[in-house]
C-alpha cells in the first residue's frame, strides 16, 4: 500500500452513504474525478502507454484485502497513477483496431444517473419508470428493424403482457436468449412431453425421436455461437459452419446442399436430425460483411428452423436508408442481435433481442414462484439474466441526442473513412487488400513492392500457370512478416490496428495472417488514416530486409 | 416530443465526441447532473412517487426513434421530470423491502471513470491495467473464501494461465457458469468421446450410459437455479429441491437420503443417473439463513458430485470473523458465488465465481480462434459472457475505502437492526416472526391481537388437539389480510418492505404470505424501524375490520 489506512469508524463510513447536505463538496469531489479523465483525454503520447505488462504484474499483486479504510483523495489518487495512466486509449483517433471507439463525453454523466437511480430492471417494485424507459427503447428498435404498423406499436408498446423484446447484457446474452428460444421451440411440449427446458435435452431427443439437432452458420459467424451451443447442451460439433463466397458471405447454395443432404436422411426414416436454428450474420465482427439475410431466410422457411440474425454489430446502420438495402431480409428473422456498445458509440455493455413474433419469448418466460409475478409488469420474466442495471438509459438518450438522422450522419462518415482507407489499400503498390468491405471493417496485409507483382500474378493465372507451392510458401512468409509488423506497430505504439488470420477467399482457402482496421470513430480523418498507413509501409519495408533472403529463394525455386 | 429538435450537423455531432477543450464545459454539464440527482435524493416524500402506472405507460409511449437531434439541456430535463422523478428511492432508509439498498456516494464518480475508461475486459488489447485490477481483485476474494497460503497467491496472482475465477455481469452468470463447470466435468472427454459441450447431452449419456442427470439444491435456492438448468440442456424437472428444516437450511437428512435411493439405482445395473451438483446456498434471498455448507459438503463428496456454494448474497459477511461460522465448509466448496451488487453495497450489476481448483476453469476455455489467443493475459478466455465493462473496479475500490474492517462495521450495524427488529416482532402481539433471521432478512406477518392466542394455542398443541382444517382457513384469511396490508402499504408508500409467499415450516408446509425486510442500509435505524412496524399494525388493524366476520366464524365452527 502506497497509503496510509484510517481508523474504521462506523459513523464516518455512514456518511459515505448520505449525499452530502451541500452538493459543494460532492461537486468538488466530481470535480476532481473530471479534471483527472481530462488531462488523461487530452494527453498526447502512445495508446497504451510504454508501462510492460510485467511492471503491471507487479502493480497489481497485493494479496490480501487491504484491513483498514483508506481517505478517498488517496484512493483516487491511486487510480489516476496506476490505472488511468495505464488503460488503453480506446477513443483516440489512431485507435482503429477494434469495435470499442470514441463515446460522446456527455455519456459519462448518464453513467452517474444510471448508478445514483440504481434501479433494478428485473422487477417493477425496483425499477420504476425505467421499467418504460426500456420498454420504449424496445420498441423503437423493434420497429427499426420489423417496421410493423402503427396500430401494432400503439397497442404493445406498454403492453406488459407482450415482450417485444429484451435488453441483455451483452451481445453474447442476447444471442444466447434467441438460441435458447430456438432450442425450445424446436421442441415443445407436447401431449405428456412438458418441453425441452424442463425435461432436458435427451428427454426430448427421445420424445420427438431425435438423434442429434444442428445449428447453422457462417464461418464468419462469431465464436459466441459456438460458445452458446456448447452451453445449450446442443454440442459445437452440431454447428454446421458454411464457408463463405468472396465477399465473405455464407455460400447459400452450400447452406441449401446441407439442408437438402439432412432432408434426406429424415425421409430415410429412423431418428432424425432436427434443425434447432439458422444463423445469419449482418455485420461479421471480423470482415463487416453482412449475410444474404433474404436468401437464407427462405433456407430456413423450407426447413422450418428458427432464423437468427447477429446483427450485434452492424445493426444500428438500419438507420440510414440507402442502406437498408444491404440488410434486406432482416425483418424476416423470428430474431435479432442489436448491441449498443458497439456502432452506437456507448460504454460498455449492453445487448438487445428483438422478436418477430411475441410469442416466441413465452418460450422461455418464468413467472418464478414468488419473485417475478405471472402477470406483473417485472422484466424479469422473460430475461436469462436476473439483476440488471438500467443501462436501456444510455441508448435512450442517444437516440435523442443524436436522432436517426445523427446516426446517420455518423455512419455516412464511417462509409467515407472506409472508403479512402480502401482506396488508399488498393492503390499503394504495397498493401493487398483482403475484403470488399460493406460496412467499416478492412482487413488487409503489408506486402513488400518487390514481389507484390510476383504473388499477384502468380496467384491469378490459370490452374496450369498457378504455381501453389510457391504461393504457399510466400504466404508463409508473409505471415511471419505481418505478424512482425503488428509487433512492431505495438511498440512504436503510434496507433492501434488488431491482427487477424483469415481463411482467404483469394488463395485457395490458405489461412492469411491479416491486419484490421475498423473504421468508424468520428474523431478519426483521412489524414489519420494515411499517417498510420505511411507508418505501416515504412515499417514493413524495413522489416521485410530480414526476410528478402528467404522469399528471394522461394521465388527463384525451380517448380 | 415536448421539446424541438435541430438540424443534424456533424460537425455539431462530431463535438461531442471530443473532451471540451477546457474542462469548464465538462465540469457546467457535470454539475447541472450532480445538482439534479442531490435534490432528487434529498427530497422529502414518498419513496415510489405518487405516478400511477397507467401515467408511466402514457409517458413512454412514443413508438419511434426521434428523427433528428435534440439538445443534451433538454433531454437533461426531460430525464429530471419524467425518470428520475418517478424511479423508486432504492436507498432510502425507509425502503427495506430489497437486496438493493443505498450506495456510498463517492461510487457515481467511480462509474464515470469506468465509462469514460470504456476498456473491454475480454482481451488485453482493449483494456491493459484494468485486467490487472480484476485479477487482484479475484484474488482477494478467492482468499476471502478459500484461505490458501501467500505462496500459493503470490504464485497465481498474475499467472495469466491460472483463473482463480470469473468476474461475470450478474450472479445468475455467476451461477450458471459454475454449473456449465459441473456439467462439463461430469462428462468429461474420454478416449473417443470429446466432452459433453462439443458432442451435446444426447451423446453425452449415450457414451456414459447416463439415463438422466440431477442438481441438488434447498428448496430455498434462488430461481435461477432453475432457469439454468432449462438453459443447460439439463432440464428444470431433474432439479431435486431439497425441504427445509425449521431454521430453512436444507435437511441433510432428506439430501442423503435422496442420494442414496440414486445410489441404489446406479447400483442395479442398466443406465445410470449421473449427480452433476449440488447447490448450497449461504444467504438464502428469502430468508437469509445459510445452509450446514460443511455437512452438504459430505455428500457432495461423497458422490463425487461438484459442489457449489450460491454466496451471492451472504458472501461479503465473511469479512467478519465472528460470523465466519456460520459459512464453515464454504472453503471446501468446488465453487463459489459472490455478488458485488447486494451486500458490497455498490450499483448493479457485477457477480463474481470463484473456484476452489484452478483446473476446473479449463472445462469452459475457449481460445477461439483468432479473438482470443491461447497464452494470453485475455481474460474472456474463461467467461461466458463476451464483451464486459470494468466493473471490477468498482469492488476494488469498495475493499479500499471500507476495507474488510470497515465492512465489518457494517455488518455488525445490520445485526444490530435485524435483532432490534427481530425483537420488537417477536414482543409485539400482532405479528408472527416467521423466520429465525441468521443474516439480515426477516420474514414476518401481521396477525391481528384477537386472533394471534387462538392460532398459536391451536398450532402448537399436540396432534389430537390440533385443528388442521381451522388453522388452514385461518390461514387463508391471514393471507388475504397480509395481501391486503401489503397493498395499502404501497399505497400509503412511506416504507417498502417486499412480500413473499412462504412454505412455512410450523404449519406443515401450508403456503403463508409474508413481508420481507432487509435490514442493511447503513442509514436506517432502530427509530425507523419502529416507524415502519407501528404504520404496519395501524393499517393492519384497520384491515381486519374488513375480515373479522369471516375469521369469527372460522374459529366458531365446530369440529
Amino acid at each position: 500500500m502506497p497509503y496510509k489506512e484510517i481508523r474504521a469508524d462506523f459513523e464516518h463510513l455512514r456518511k459515505l452513504f448520505i449525499f452530502p447536505e451541500s452538493e459543494d463538496r460532492f461537486i468538488e469531489f466530481g470535480q476532481m474525478i473530471l479534471n483527472m479523465l481530462h488531462s488523461y483525454f487530452r494527453e498526447k503520447g502512445g495508446i497504451h502507454s510504454s508501462v510492460s505488462l510485467k511492471s503491471l504484474e507487479e502493480m497489481f499483486s497485493e494479496i490480501s484485502i487491504p484491513r483498514g479504510p483508506h481517505l478517498l483523495k488517496d484512493i483516487f489518487s491511486e487510480i489516476e497513477e496506476k490505472i488511468i495512466s495505464n488503460s488503453v486509449k480506446v477513443s483516440s483517433p489512431y485507435y482503429i483496431g477494434h469495435m470499442t471507439s470514441a463515446i460522446p463525453y456527455y455519456s459519462i454523466f448518464v453513467e452517474m444517473i444510471i448508478a445514483a437511480l440504481n434501479q433494478n430492471q428485473v422487477k417493477i417494485e425496483t425499477a420504476k419508470a425505467s421499467t418504460f424507459v426500456e420498454r420504449e427503447l424496445i420498441c423503437w428498435i423493434h420497429r427499426l428493424i420489423y417496421n410493423f404498423n402503427d396500430e401494432y406499436y400503439n397497442s404493445s408498446i406498454q403492453n406488459r403482457n407482450v415482450s417485444l423484446g429484451s435488453v441483455t447484457l451483452d451481445g453474447t446474452l442476447a444471442n444466447l436468449t434467441a438460441l435458447l428460444i430456438a432450442r425450445n421451440k424446436a421442441f415443445p411440449a407436447d401431449g405428456s412431453f412438458r418441453g425441452i427446458s424442463e425435461e432436458g435435452i435427451a428427454e426430448a431427443y427421445k420424445y420427438y425421436n431425435v438423434e442429434r439437432s444442428v445449428v447453422f452458420v457462417s464461418r464468419r459467424g462469431h465464436y459466441s455461437i459456438d460458445k452458446i451451443n456448447g452451453i445449450l447442451g446442443v454440442g459445437t460439433r452440431n454447428i454446421i459452419k458454411i464457408p463463405v463466397d468472396k465477399y465473405n458471405k455464407a455460400d447459400v447454395n452450400l447452406l441449401k446442399h446441407e439442408i437438402s443432404k439432412i432432408e434426406e436422411h429424415n425421409k430415410a426414416g429412423g431418428a432424425r436430425i432436427k434443425i434447432i436454428a439458422i444463423v445469419a450474420v449482418a455485420g461479421s465482427t471480423e470482415t463487416g460483411n453482412i449475410d444474404d439475410l433474404y436468401e437464407i431466410r427462405k433456407c430456413a422457411e423450407s426447413c422450418g428452423a428458427h432464423y437468427h440474425v447477429d446483427a450485434a454489430w452492424g445493426g444500428p446502420v438500419l438507420f440510414v436508408d440507402q442502406y437498408r438495402t444491404l440488410f434486406r431480409g432482416i425483418e424476416l428473422a423470428d430474431s435479432v442481435t442489436f448491441d449498443s456498445h458497439k456502432l452506437l458509440y456507448l460504454p460498455l455493455s449492453m445487448g438487445m433481442v428483438l422478436f418477430r413474433n411475441e410469442k416466441d419469448p413465452d418460450f422461455i418466460k418464468h413467472n418464478s414462484t414468488y419473485i417475478l409475478r405471472k402477470d406483473s409488469y417485472d422484466l424479469g420474466r422473460f430475461t436469462v439474466e436476473g439483476s440488471r442495471p438500467f443501462s436501456a438509459l444510455r441508448p435512450w438518450v442517444a437516440m435523442k441526442v443524436f436522432g436517426s438522422e445523427g446516426f446517420r450522419l455518423l455512419f455516412e462518415n464511417a462509409f467515407k473513412l472506409t472508403k479512402f482507407f480502401q482506396k488508399s489499400i488498393i492503390n499503394s503498390s504495397c498493401f493487398e487488400l483482403l475484403n470488399i468491405p460493406e460496412l467499416f471493417i478492412i482487413n488487409y496485409r503489408f506486402i513488400p513492392e518487390q514481389i507484390s507483382d510476383f504473388i499477384m500474378e502468380t496467384a491469378s493465372s490459370d490452374s496450369r500457370g498457378y504455381d501453389a507451392e510457391k504461393i504457399i510458401e510466400i504466404n508463409t512468409a508473409l505471415n511471419d512478416i505481418n505478424k512482425d509488423l503488428h509487433r512492431h506497430l505495438r511498440h512504436e505504439d503510434n496507433s492501434f490496428v488488431s491482427r487477424t488470420v483469415l481463411e482467404s477467399t483469394q488463395y485457395h482457402g490458405q489461412m492469411i495472417v491479416s491486419l484490421r482496421a475498423v473504421t468508424i470513430n468520428p474523431l478519426t480523418d483521412d489524414n489519420i488514416l494515411s499517417e498510420i498507413l505511411l507508418e505501416q509501409q515504412k515499417l514493413g519495408e524495413m522489416i521485410f530486409r530480414d526476410y528478402s533472403v528467404r522469399i528471394d529463394s522461394i521465388i527463384k525455386k525451380p517448380r
